[in-house]
C-alpha cells in the first residue's frame, strides 16, 4: 500500500512518506538554525513542534523534547543519542502527522504556518547535521584498491584486517559549499619539489553513516547489535588533490591531500527507512573472517545507489559519469562500525564513518577520476565532445542516491533518496 | 633575577613563577570543573578570581571573563581563542598577582581562600584542557623513520613533503587514566589471523601543541606568523599496539592499532613561557625545502626534553627507559602548523598536533618499545635485571618534560617542566 501524505509530494520525489530524513535548516524568516524532517520540497519544523506541544498532546513515545529544541548552534547528537528505538519512535509519530488521514496539522492552518516550511516560498539554508566527533573513513572496493594502490600486497590482503584511516573533521562541509582549490607540495617532472596549485583535484563518491548511541572506550559491539548504533547514512565526496597526495601516501596516506574539504549531503536518511532495502552483502573470505566479523544476516547490506553527474565551466554541458551501489562495498556498515570498535576505540554520537571509494567492477562505476582516467592519462570524453582529466575550476560535482531500481514504477510514492551532495570548485586564492 | 612569590614553591619545582600553565581542574569540595594555573603545588582558580572580581579590579588587560567562567563541560577553547597576546596578558597578570610584592591575595586571607587551592590539602582531578577538534600527529624524526618504515624511500624523502597523519580524537585522555589493553585482529606465526588481546603494547614519547587562534580554511598561515596560532605546549604518549599495527601499514597506516588511547598531560605550558628557551632547529636540507617552510629565525625550535620511566609489575623496579629533546625533530612547530594549514585546511582553536615520536640518533633517545628493542628482537634489561620487551599489565609508563639542562643549578626558581604524562595499563576485556 502506498501511503499518502496531505502535503503535495510528486511520486518521484526522494523524500517520500517512507524516508523522512533529519536535517538542521534555517530559513530568511528565522535564523536559528533548528532541527527539520525533510518531506517533498517541506520540511517538518521540529522544533516549532516543540514549541506549540504538538509532541505533548498527540505523541505516546515519551521522549526529553529539549533534544530537539537547543541553543545557538543546534546539531541531532542529543536527539539521536537517544538512541534508535527513539528516533524511531519519533518518526513514526511524524509520519502520522503528516499521513492523509491525520488532522492535527492538516486542519489547523495557523499551526502548520508555524510547524511546515515550504522550501520553494522561502529560502532555506541546509547546515551540518551533527557535530562530528571523529571522521573515519574506509578501504572498501577491491577494484579501487587494486586501481590506486600499487602495493605488493593482493587487493585480498587489503581487507585482512579492515583498513581505515581517520579524515580531517574540520573538512568536512555541507552540500553547497563552494570548493576551493588548495595549494600545495607538489613535485614537478623533473622531480623538483615546488609549491603550487594543485592540479589535479579529484572527487571519490562514498556513502557515509553517522553514529547515533554512542560505544564507550574498550566497550566493543556485537555485529548482531552495531546497527542500532547507527543514526542514519548521508552522501560523501572525500574531494581529494591527487598530485598532493602521491608523495604523501608513503609511509602514511593522504593528509593535506584531503584535509581541505568533505562535503556531505545535508539530510540523514534513518537507519530505518532503509531496513525494508536490505540485501546481500559482497562475497567474503570465509576462511579469512574472524567470527567478530561474520554477520549471520543473509542479508548483510543496503541496496543503495549513487550517481555521479559533473557541469563543465565554462562548457555549461552536464552529464552522468558514474553509478555504483553500497552492495559494491566489501564490508557492510555493522562490520565496519564492529571492527571499528573492536580495538577499544570510542564511538561517540555524530562519529561519520565513510565507506571509502565504493567503485565496482564495471567501467560505469569508476567512483574517482583517478581510476576512470587510469591515473590521469586517459581523459574521459563528454557526450557533447568535452574533454576532462580532473575537475576545473567553475566545475561542478554532483552526487544523488537512491535505494532500488530507479527506474521502478512500483516504487511511485515510495521512493527513499539522499537528496543532493554538490560542490563547486572556486580558484585557487595566489600565493 | 628570580622572581619569588609569596606561594611556598621549591626551587626544583616544574611549575614555577615562570611556568604558569593552564589546565581544567575539579576538586573533592567543588566538583565543577574549571580553569586554573599551576605554581609549585597551587592551583589559582581562574574561575574564583572572575567570581571574587579579582580581575575586574586590577588587572589592566581587557578581556572577556565569562572566557574563564563557563557552564558544565568548561575547557579552555573560549580563552585559548582570544589569541596568544591576550592570553600571555592574563597569564602575566597572575604572575603579578602572584609574586611575592603583591598584597592582592597575599594579605587578604579570605580572598585567597577562595582563589588559591592546596593540592595536599584538598583531592584535585584534573581534566582534558581543551575541546579538541581534530588531533593530527606529524613524522618528526628521521631516525624513527629509518627503524620503523622499512619502505624503499630514503628518510630523506620522507620529510618531502612533511608526513602527518590525523589521529583519533575519541581517544584522548588526560594522564592518569587506566588503559585497558585492547583486542586486534591478529596474525599469528603461521600466517593465519585471529582476534585476540594485542600482545606488543607499546608507548611513543612526543609533545604536543594546542592551537589557540584558529585559522579558517583556505587561509593558510605565513611561517611568520604561525607560532602566533599556538596556545601551548603537552606531553603525549601515542600509544600503539604493534602486532595490530604491522597488517594496517599498508596501504594506510596505522588504525585500531593507535584508536584506542593517547595520553596528554594536563597542565599546558604557554608557548609564551617557552619563548626564552628557543634554540636551532635541526639542519635540514636547504634545496628541498619550500619558500612556505623556511623560517628565518635562527632558533627555529624550544629546548624541550622528555624523559621517559617504566614501573614494573610486579616486580616493582621503576627504571629511566629514554630521554629525548624536541631539537630533534625535524620539523618545528612553525613549520608543522604551516604546512598543515598550508592546503587549506582548516585550524580549529583545541586542535591539538603532536610531533611523533622524536627518537634522536644516540641510542638512549629511543622514545618507542619497538625501536628500543629492535622490533620486540632484543629485550630490555633494567638496571635490577628485570627484561621487558612491551609493556605488560599492571606497568605503568611516565613521561616528563622540562626546558633546559636538568642539573642546571641557575635554574633553581625558574625551572619550566610538563608535569607528568603516565598512564597504567590494565588486562583486556575478554571476548
Amino acid at each position: 500500500m502506498v501511503l499518502k501524505s496531505w502535503l503535495d509530494v510528486p511520486e518521484d520525489h526522494d523524500f517520500s512518506i517512507e524516508n523522512l530524513p533529519f536535517g538542521i535548516f534555517s530559513t530568511a524568516e528565522n535564523e536559528n538554525p533548528r532541527p527539520g524532517v525533510a518531506i517533498g520540497r517541506f520540511i517538518v519544523d521540529l522544533a516549532a513542534l516543540v514549541d506549540n506541544a504538538v509532541f505533548s498532546g498527540n505523541c505516546t513515545c515519551q521522549f526529553p523534547q529539549a533534544t530537539l529544541k537547543q541553543g545557538v548552534k543546534p546539531t541531532l547528537n542529543e536527539f539521536a543519542a537517544l538512541g534508535r528505538e527513539t528516533v524511531n519512535a519519533v518518526r513514526m509519530f511524524i509520519k502520522y502527522l503528516l499521513v492523509e488521514m491525520t488532522p492535527i496539522l492538516r486542519d489547523n492552518m495557523s499551526l502548520r504556518e508555524k510547524c511546515i516550511v515550504d522550501t520553494t516560498a522561502t529560502p532555506v539554508e541546509m547546515h551540518l547535521p551533527m557535530k562530528i566527533g571523529d571522521f573515519t573513513d574506509f578501504l572498501n572496493s577491491r577494484t579501487h584498491a587494486k586501481n590506486t594502490h600499487s602495493t605488493s600486497e593482493t587487493p585480498v590482503n587489503m581487507f585482512n584486517p579492515p583498513r581505515a584511516f581517520t579524515g580531517r573533521v574540520s573538512s568536512v562541509v555541507v552540500s553547497g559549499t563552494p570548493i576551493i582549490r588548495p595549494m600545495g607540495h607538489l613535485i614537478d617532472s623533473s622531480g623538483k619539489a615546488y609549491a603550487g596549485r594543485s592540479q589535479q583535484m579529484d572527487v571519490e563518491m562514498e556513502l557515509a553513516f553517522f553514529v547515533g548511541e554512542g560505544i564507550r572506550r574498550f566497550e566493543r559491539v556485537s555485529i548482531d547489535e552495531a546497527e542500532d548504533h547507527i543514526f542514519g547514512v548521508v552522501l560523501l565526496n572525500d574531494w581529494s588533490t591527487r598530485d598532493v597526495q602521491v608523495p604523501e601516501d608513503h609511509p602514511f596516506a593522504a593528509f593535506n591531500a584531503k584535509s581541505f574539504a568533505s562535503t556531505i549531503s545535508p539530510w540523514v536518511v534513518s537507519i530505518d527507512a532503509l531496513e525494508p532495502w536490505r540485501t546481500r552483502a559482497q562475497p567474503q573470505e570465509p576462511s579469512d573472517l574472524l567470527p567478530y566479523l561474520t554477520d549471520k544476516k543473509e542479508l548483510g547490506t543496503f541496496d543503495i545507489s549513487i550517481g555521479m553527474s559533473w557541469k563543465l565551466s565554462p562548457e555549461g554541458e552536464t552529464f552522468e559519469v558514474a553509478t555504483s551501489n553500497l552492495s559494491n562495498a566489501y564490508w557492510s556498515f555493522a562490520q565496519m562500525l564492529t571492527h571499528h570498535a573492536f580495538g577499544g576505540c570510542e564511538m561517540r554520537t555524530g562519529d561519520l564513518i565513510g565507506t571509502g571509494t565504493i567503485t565496482g567492477e564495471d567501467a560505469g562505476s569508476n567512483c574517482s577520476l583517478v581510476e576512470r582516467t587510469r591515473n590521469g592519462t586517459q581523459p574521459i570524453h563528454t557526450p557533447a565532445g568535452n574533454k576532462r582529466l580532473y575537475v576545473q575550476d567553475g566545475d561542478e560535482v554532483v552526487f544523488t542516491g537512491w535505494v532500488g531500481n530507479k527506474a521502478d514504477p512500483t516504487l511511485a510514492g515510495r521512493r527513499i533518496g539522499f537528496g543532493v551532495c554538490a560542490g563547486l570548485i572556486l580558484p585557487a586564492k595566489p600565493l
